[in-house]
């Protein structure tokens, strides 16, 4: 079920593809953009994302039922806390972000009563930036994770997890902590590590670089603002598996020195049988 | 200018696929397969990547005037040293291993005189296997790296400069050495880092994973036997460029824990640079 106005903070490819799916699959729905980037909005309106743009969170929010929260997580917690006194009484807000602990903790007991919020983290994205890159199947047999507290309205749970599945998405829900710990060795490890090994090339060796280069730092290229804010926000949940990867190279380094064919055989089956069994998830 | 007669030693996907692309480009051309998997064979004949299955690989070799060994690195010397008193004065030997410098040097002043060799590899490739996943696209506007050195037949280089420039590829000569030092961070750093971070993913996570994760690890899937002879034959270059990459992941570590936010993005920033010049490269 979708709402009948819907309120997107932050019209870049999240926010725009959301835009988009939901047009899709609810012409009705009033979708109103809300970015600081004049820009921005213009495209989304371009493409048909949003039906009008607001450069002034209140105004847009005052007038929709469900609001979506599309900004980097840095920005998150106090833009919702900035739009929770200009909301109606039985609005729903929500939020697109990549970690969760420190904005569900952030909100938690700090909202008006009568506004209900539930974290979500849609595991879904590209490198690329901005609503031109936008695609309203984005969501379609995705996972998006919900992140309740004991305190979160089953309301407002129950319609943002009708909303995400109305796009496709499978939903799941997590604790904010369990969140944040899966997402650091499944998401921001991995562009860690893709942004170390694309940093270290050097220029004039980038034209001996194949598919296998490309895609192991494909996600190097996303935007280092957003990242620095996601990372710092996870920093404790990553640097405990940026260890283990550590330790893992360390096994690696040790096989090689010693010339343990074995051992280097052994660890290379590891990451096949792991990586061979994602081709068997959705 | 292609061969009348080719042998192709190791039909597996980069064998397969030459035998496509030669056949495609030059269907005069007879094309035979060796392999001491009849199976493989087999899949190769029906693909119509060669036209006649050997297992014999003196049999092979003696009846044709270019010889590609597409086998493991750690095989194709030993092969080339068995392959070459059967073959007729004036054949061409060359091989499409990952790695060069061990498979030059030992072969370097060993060979019967009117056999030339010159050590090439394509940089082509894919995590899948076998002649069921052969493209007869596969090397158009890829690089093929020759490492001719001083010893090396000039004509023989000649003609096998000529060949990967018929299946459409960009042919670049480099030292032996010099591909070594160049592929350990281009190609054999990433496979490491792909199976090191494939296999740390706690196996309850995998549902949790998206493109990100999935590109960041697809090359883990490739065969752990193959992949060990690579490691193994370039581990001196390998555990140079592991060391670049480990000095990194402890600045991004440093930064994160003092939360030197700054420098975060700073060496986000330079991945991405790095990254995005490679959008650039053919």
């Amino acid at each position: 079920m979708l709402p009948r106005s819907l309120a997107i903070v932050g019209v870049g490819l999240i926010g725009g593809s959301v835009g988009l799916a939901v047009r899709r699959q609810s012409p009705a729905t009033h979708i109103v953009g809300v970015d600081r980037d004049a820009g921005a909005l213009g495209r989304a309106l371009e493409r048909g994302a949003i039906v009008e743009g607001f450069t002034n969170l209140a105004d847009a929010v005052a007038c929709c039922e469900f609001v979506l929260f599309c900004t980097p997580v840095d920005t998150i917690a106090q833009q919702i806390l900035a739009a929770a006194p200009a909301c109606k009484p039985g609005t729903t807000l929500t939020d697109a972000g990549s970690t969760k602990g420190a904005i569900v903790g952030a909100l938690n007991g700090r909202l008006p009563s009568g506004i209900g919020f539930v974290g979500g983290h849609p595991l879904a994205g590209s490198e690329k930036q901005g609503p031109e890159h936008a695609e309203a199947g984005l969501f379609v047999d995705r996972v998006v994770v919900l992140t309740p507290v004991a305190e979160t309205d089953r309301g407002a749970l129950n319609l943002v997890t009708s909303f995400w599945q109305a796009l496709g998405a499978n939903v799941r829900q997590l604790s904010p902590e369990a969140h944040d710990r899966a997402l650091a060795v499944t998401s921001h490890l991995p562009h860690l590590l893709a942004s170390a090994l694309a940093g270290i090339l050097p220029a004039e060796l980038a034209s001996l670089t194949a598919s296998g280069f490309r895609d192991t730092t494909r996600i190097a290229s996303g935007d280092p603002a957003l990242w620095t804010a996601i990372l710092s926000a996870n920093r404790s949940e990553l640097l405990e598996v940026l260890g283990k990867l550590e330790e893992r190279l360390g096994e690696f380094r040790r096989a090689l020195e010693k010339q343990d064919l074995e051992n280097v055989r052994n660890l290379l089956s590891a990451g096949r049988t792991s990586r061979m069994s994602l081709q068997r998830n959705p």
